[in-house]
């Protein structure tokens, strides 16, 4: 392992979070709310005192293996986690430091579950900041940096790590150099939070609350600074636009690059985002006949349940986890398509959670070549997806991917039900944080918290969040005894 | 497809489905259940009726494919379920044919799911039908029908029909010849069977529901005579002969094989078995500690805390079914380990149901080697369970089998949740049936039954049943359109 590189990545990391606190700080002071700057500002002294000496280190390796990118992306984000909940405990905020990491994870991983019961009565800077972790979390803290850093620093690394940190299957750099991918990505990630940003102030949206709701929106995070979430904003305009972007969100951002090079061909012909908008769309119907049938609250009219099945199915296919309604009260077919989209997941390269759509269509390709297998035996497997061969490599990694998913879903389970809360809670929590969305169902449903866990039961919900965001292999690769092995 | 050969073992099958009837038949004749007689007698007529002319058949052409191995057994075992319900139909003691027919699947695929709310008051004939569907689903009949017919029939077909028939990943054969395979499976099957009868009627247990306990643990089905299951024989000898023998039946037949062959080493060396062991081994004591930690009804004592724990594991990861105690009231952490049993399920070449350990252990080896691939991209990926390699075609397979497994979960899961019953109740009635195992939990855990779902439900769940024992592709390649298409 190239120690000092790690350790200078980890430099950038610390500089450019206490950088990133600067404006949260700034309203803290503005607003004199005084334990907060204390918080801000004695995060961000920490911070630099760790990182700038790390950022003087000189790395003359500059190779690193595919594993060392995976180690600095599970590095990270641990550590941006820790030092990213101090302000919430040092202010007082939040005074359990496991809830303030809690808290954290929840946010860096735009998973947007919440162990506080009561939200308005927070510091303005405070809510600021928890929301913030969203936006910087959904793109990625490393591909800012990429973006960010000079040339000279870890160009062979930045391949591994772009890969370790953004879902999919398979990443592909846009244009050949990577440093320029990570930057269009950022400035297409920019102008669209500031396009909907601007739509929510159009619709009526106070200042602070579309700025939030806009960081949540964009990292498909879901903390809002209301105690009901969006429901607050009780105006079919505004929460149409934020169904439409936590959708835009959760499309891969090739997407969005094919249309500026105007190849829109390319760009609607796309097998997943097909996949993707097929499956949002009979959702949303199927749902909305189920609620408006079975007269549910505030789905008088059939456009009434309409709006909030497409609101809901938005929400969790895109893992962002906002609510509008309590669709705890739904009927079962009803939460049992909106537990299936939460394992579906929105689109590799996008800033959602999930199994991805892109992992769905592989495995649902590979299970149909094996039936023509059964009944074919000399037929080859070949499976394409947008008219390319899928290399068997990439099925291969699917498929385990699938395995590992499975498995840690069973683990994560069976350690939260020692706290015997019901199998609902249970087996929701885990699903809503594994996945990035933030409700379930039961007591963590959408108007429910996580307040109750035990430090221990949250714990467990933080490592689901890390191994949900970073699609669990750099995080397993942590606990694997050959990457600790001195490498010649 | 040759329809000729195809049309033959059908006529074999009914012909034994109705010889098979004859001893319920008697049992209903000596005991004047007159209503039963015309049942069992009616039913006999009709199998000969139909299979008798198609037995006379001459198929000159005896090649069959693989898919037409496959579609023999799906056609069988849907057929051999229509006729087996009409006893339950024609003597009243079932008066809805779905209702019937559910019965009757779930008593061929071994599940043990019932729609019965009152079982002891039904006739003995009946009874003994019931349980004996188990026996005969449990081995597999097509592979009873290899045993007995005639050499000259379909000799091509047998290896395709065993290995569709049969569960697990690899299907092998004990000796060269299919025919000995099966009939040497079907003698250890009824040995060990008359073992345990024996083994019960030395406790105490009455002659009847000796039988019919027996019947219900070979097949690892779980239909009892009383209504409160074995909970009714309330000894703990009774209820460890059956804890044991639930075990028994769920390891693969091979090992038994490999001891006849004293071949010890081999035999205890095998990495199936050891993993399974250890998974019970583990699961009892974890519950074990739960339930008496949390004191539990009848589990005042560690001892009888570890015998009720040992009963339930084993009745659940043999996908047996069998009740002693309403593990439904037990605390969330026990129950969780009860619904992964249900997932792994039994071995491959047993009775049981379940993804089968094997399964398990290829998927949790595949994921490893994933793990290191990512650490090491020039590793080769090789999986060996018993210190062979297995082939990539087979980890294929079973990747593939994933997938297929949990996209069924999904859709029917979805199917049966309009019925509108609890999260926990929907699920689990799946997963219940689709792993063969009879009880869920809620309203149709230990206590409960499934006469409340609507005709529609009961259909869901029968396609669960079936897709389940036969190990889900034989049932999907009859809805293959490739397989209706003409074959020169």
């Amino acid at each position: 392992m190239n120690k000092k590189l790690t350790l200078k990545y980890l430099g950038y990391l610390m500089v450019i979070e206490g950088a990133f606190m600067i404006p949260a700080m700034l309203i803290a002071l503005i607003r004199t709310e005084t334990p907060a700057t204390f918080g801000f500002a004695g995060t961000i002294a920490i911070l630099l005192a760790i990182g700038g000496p790390l950022l003087l280190l000189k790395a003359e390796n500059q190779t690193l293996y595919a594993k060392d990118g995976f180690f600095i992306v599970a590095l990270s984000w641990i550590v941006l986690s820790l030092f990213g909940a101090l302000p919430f405990r040092i202010s007082g905020a939040i005074p359990s430091f496991v809830d303030a990491f809690f808290e954290t994870v929840s946010g860096f991983t735009t998973t947007g579950s919440s162990i506080l019961t009561e939200i308005e009565s927070l510091p303005m800077s405070i809510l600021y900041w928890r929301s913030f972790t969203h936006w910087l979390g959904g793109m990625g803290v490393l591909v800012f940096i990429l973006a960010v850093i000079p040339k000279s620093a870890g160009s062979g690394v930045s391949l591994h790590i772009l890969r370790a940190e953004s879902p999919g299957p398979v990443v592909g750099k846009l244009v050949p150099k990577m440093r320029s991918t990570a930057r269009l990505l950022y400035s297409i990630y920019i102008v669209m939070t500031l396009l909907e940003f601007l739509l929510l102030l159009v619709g009526g949206m106070p200042l602070f609350d579309a700025v939030t709701v806009s960081f949540g929106t964009a990292g498909t995070g879901g903390f809002a600074i209301t105690n009901n979430s969006i429901a607050a904003y009780d105006s079919y305009y505004l929460q149409g636009v934020i169904t439409v972007f936590m959708l835009l969100f959760s499309v891969n951002f090739n997407i969005y690059f094919l249309l500026m090079m105007k190849e829109f061909r390319a760009a609607f012909k796309d097998t997943e985002l097909r996949v993707f908008l097929g499956i949002v769309g009979i959702s949303i119907l199927a749902i909305a006949v189920n609620i408006y049938q079975t007269g549910q609250e505030l789905c008088g009219t059939f456009f009434s349940a309409l709006h909030h099945s497409a609101f809901q199915v938005s929400t969790i296919i895109s893992t962002t986890g906002f609510a509008s309604v309590d669709f705890n009260q739904w009927p079962t077919f009803s939460k049992m398509i909106l537990m299936l989209l939460m394992f579906i997941g929105a689109s590799a390269g996008s800033t959602g959670g999930g199994m991805k759509v892109s992992r769905v269509i592989i495995l649902g390709k590979s299970m149909l070549s094996e039936i023509k297998k059964l009944i074919h035996p000399s037929s080859v497997r070949l499976i394409r997806v947008n008219g390319k061969v899928v290399s068997p490599d990439v099925v291969h990694s699917v498929n385990s991917y699938l395995a590992a998913y499975v498995a840690i879903l069973v683990v994560s389970t069976l350690l939260l039900s020692l706290e015997n809360f019901s199998f609902e809670t249970t087996f929701s929590a885990v699903v809503a944080c594994f996945n990035n969305i933030g409700p379930g169902f039961d007591m963590v449903g959408a108007t429910g918290n996580y307040s109750a866990f035990t430090n221990f039961g949250k714990l467990v919900l933080c490592a689901d969040m890390l191994l949900g965001r970073l699609e669990i292999f750099p995080i397993l690769i942590l606990f694997s005894p050959s990457l600790w092995r001195r490498t010649k």
